[in-house]
């Protein structure tokens, strides 16, 4: 029987991540990492394996950040355990000193009449029917995605780029509608129609049947649609198969219940990334939330935290920081949106800023910017932003989250020293973000 | 005689922002801004109105900002004051209650014999002056430009678009010597060289003299150089020369001294931008540093506190946040570099982290992205930080500066929530400022 020090079970990025850290805390211990996948795919690659990318090979995360690491790769799928002795589906076992969970999510199906229709894929992280999937949507000419949130929008962006005609269904009023503001949601919307796509909100799926060899989609308010696929993207729920196995303690909905350190409910199994019960950096109820920001923090800790502790307590819940990019315009929110502020009965004060994130607005590749920002009423710090513009956007959303992480306040953001130039940044007389607070400040203020 | 509340001189960039801080302030006061120029340029823009721009024209500061907060802009020389009274060249005067000098800085001319001949530029920032060098540059075959600080490789990099040979003669060892370490102004020579600019270090140059119709630049070692035109870029100084005029306290080197609030040695004098005399960050000593990342925080300050405060001490000296682009590559830098802190003789430790950009590296537009991070030694806080790599240089430059303004420890960064995006970001297992942390932490705990 083989023995490590150290187990880890899942082969995404949250196990990827785990693996590093715990090899950078531990460098004298035995590492392996379990994964089922012959290989691990970059999980937000995936809409891009469509178009952008040449091959789904292209979106294979390389195992050698793994071997420089030395950590062993094991194909296998474990079924259970024996106190510290891991029961693979083979017959072989691994016994472990501690292990972590990085099981990740399996795709939400959703339960509605004909989803087993042969024309329908359900958008799941694994290789060969990403391949299938790819080969076929290759030859459509015509494809419905249901689900409006970012993975649904990069996917409807990218098969229009293959100038297939794409219908974007959500049932909620706006795409984007659990990540960002309805107004940036619209911005997404408004792009994703000028590329030719058509988006259909605030309606559900009723059912699917045949339609000749394509497939109709039949919509809640009685109108329907007819293509060549059905891709459902609704959302993925966290994989807790051994995690209950294991006899640990779970959340129904939300995933494996840890500690700040990522332990699970036995001193020696930690979790890490979508497996694992999310709780909102501020609000502290669980989200479902899955986002390599927040799975990479976790794997940090849960690798850096197995024998001891080495990171203190660091992880103060999801931030949910994500940026996304459809056409031309990108996105992205870290923190609370105002939908969120409002729902949690939270006394805010909002500072928005329009502007352009070149100077001067002549320059080439010029991109209107906009910025909103969520500011604490009384205690006057930074809670949530939302920026839409150019590439940069995915830059700026991570110097918010670190203005949220380190609660700053109004005046504070007010006289940064924030750098500028011409060819990659709105002018310092306009940085948008420096704007939108003194928006809010003005809003105090007078 | 025309009486203002508050009074600017200066209509640069650190003019423009006290005037807004100004109003935001004091939404009743009278405000005015004079400015000896017709138009006011955006400075950082002026390298591209060479050739990214169409014209000097695209580089002109819109008005609008001043009208839109209410702020009278007077076209006048300001000569003299008589106690709160200033005289103007044309016998007018204005009465203010309170003054902000913004007067800015004036290009440093060389003292090298031949200066004076017709086929030298000094890089100004005039409009009269910088439309006649244009029109003389654009029939231009050959251009030396002496100066490898940023705006001189913005130039070469401008001029070598043109497909005019370019010659960039740098005294130091490498280009952008004050601003990074010698290996990021390495990377910045490779890729002038790779647009087919000569970069020569390490020499300065002793003479100019005519040669036909074309100018002769000799080195210090003896060799020489031919060409149309020479355009000298080897930094600004503080203009005092108003603030001599008035009697207030100056350094003669750095500029006009102030306290923490902008305020000078007269209670009713503020003074921000270029024309103050700035600290460093963490050193406290006077620094030739002349940004708009500095000038902006300064203004902001210098309008908000003028008859009361309302945004405490803020100012702690000058952290250097810049980014500039050359060719494709973009390069940026914020608080210490390696060099100075150990000019500084400071316990310190280097992280460093390469990569790429986009994830899977295999998308379109990826860049290669170099960090390195400066910590202390014994605090383990973050002290400077430098970036190379693709467009999004200029914002992650901003989050490393927030970070250090928010004096981040090793162990905040590296458990950080970073948002990453394929389109957007680095890969969340290989995002560069995570890595490099994690390359420090490495040295400091095995």
């Amino acid at each position: 029987m083989k023995k490590y020090d150290i187990v880890i079970i899942g082969g995404g990025p949250a196990g990827v991540q785990s693996a590093i850290s715990a090899r950078n805390s531990n460098p004298d211990k035995s590492i392996a990492l379990i994964r089922k996948e012959k290989v691990a795919l970059v999980p937000c690659g995936i809409p891009y394996t469509l178009h952008s990318l040449k091959s789904v090979d292209e979106d294979i995360m390389p195992d050698t950040l793994l071997q420089k690491n030395n950590t062993d790769i094991i194909h296998g799928e474990v079924e259970g355990r024996d106190g510290k002795t891991l029961k693979l589906k083979d017959d072989s076992q691994i016994r472990f000193d501690k292990l972590i969970l990085a099981t990740g999510s399996v795709p939400i199906k959703p339960t509605i009449p004909g989803i087993d229709n042969d024309n329908i894929y359900i958008l799941s992280k694994d290789y060969e029917y990403l391949k299938k999937m790819r080969a076929e949507v290759n030859t459509a000419q015509s494809i419905v995605i249901v689900g409006g949130g970012y993975v649904g929008v990069e996917l409807a962006d990218e098969l229009a780029k293959k100038k297939i005609k794409v219908t974007l269904i959500e049932k909620m009023p706006g795409v984007l509608p659990t990540s960002v503001d309805p107004e940036f949601g619209h911005i997404i919307q408004k792009e994703l129609e000028n590329h030719g796509v058509n988006v259909i909100t605030n309606v559900g799926v009723d059912g699917f049947s045949n339609s000749g060899k394509n497939i109709k989609v039949e919509l809640e308010n009685g109108d329907s649609c007819v293509a060549d696929h059905v891709i459902i993207s609704i959302g993925f729920k966290p994989d807790m198969g051994l995690a209950r196995k294991f006899g640990l303690e779970v959340n129904d909905r939300f995933g494996i219940i840890v500690d700040e350190y990522m332990k699970t409910s036995d001193d020696d199994i930690f979790a890490a990334g979508d497996c694992v019960a999310k709780r909102s950096y501020l609000a502290g109820d669980f989200r479902s939330i899955m986002l390599a920001s927040t799975a990479m923090s976790q794997g940090r800790l849960a690798g850096s935290n197995l024998f001891s502790i080495n990171i203190l307590k660091a992880f103060h819940g999801t931030l949910g920081s994500f940026a996304t990019k459809v056409g031309n315009i990108a996105v992205g929110a870290t923190g609370l949106t105002e939908t969120r502020a409002r729902e949690m009965k939270l006394e805010y004060c909002v500072g928005v800023a329009e502007g352009v994130d070149r100077h001067p607005a002549k320059l080439p590749k010029a991109s209107k910017m906009n910025v909103k920002l969520i500011f604490a009423k009384n205690s006057h710090i930074l809670l949530g932003a939302q920026v839409s513009g150019g590439d940069s956007v995915g830059e700026c959303v991570n110097m918010l989250s670190v203005m949220i992480q380190k609660s700053m306040t109004d005046m504070e953001i007010d006289t940064l020293q924030i750098g500028t130039h011409p060819l990659l940044t709105p002018s310092p007389l306009a940085y948008g973000v420096i704007n939108a607070t003194v928006d809010a400040i003005m809003k105090w203020y007078h």
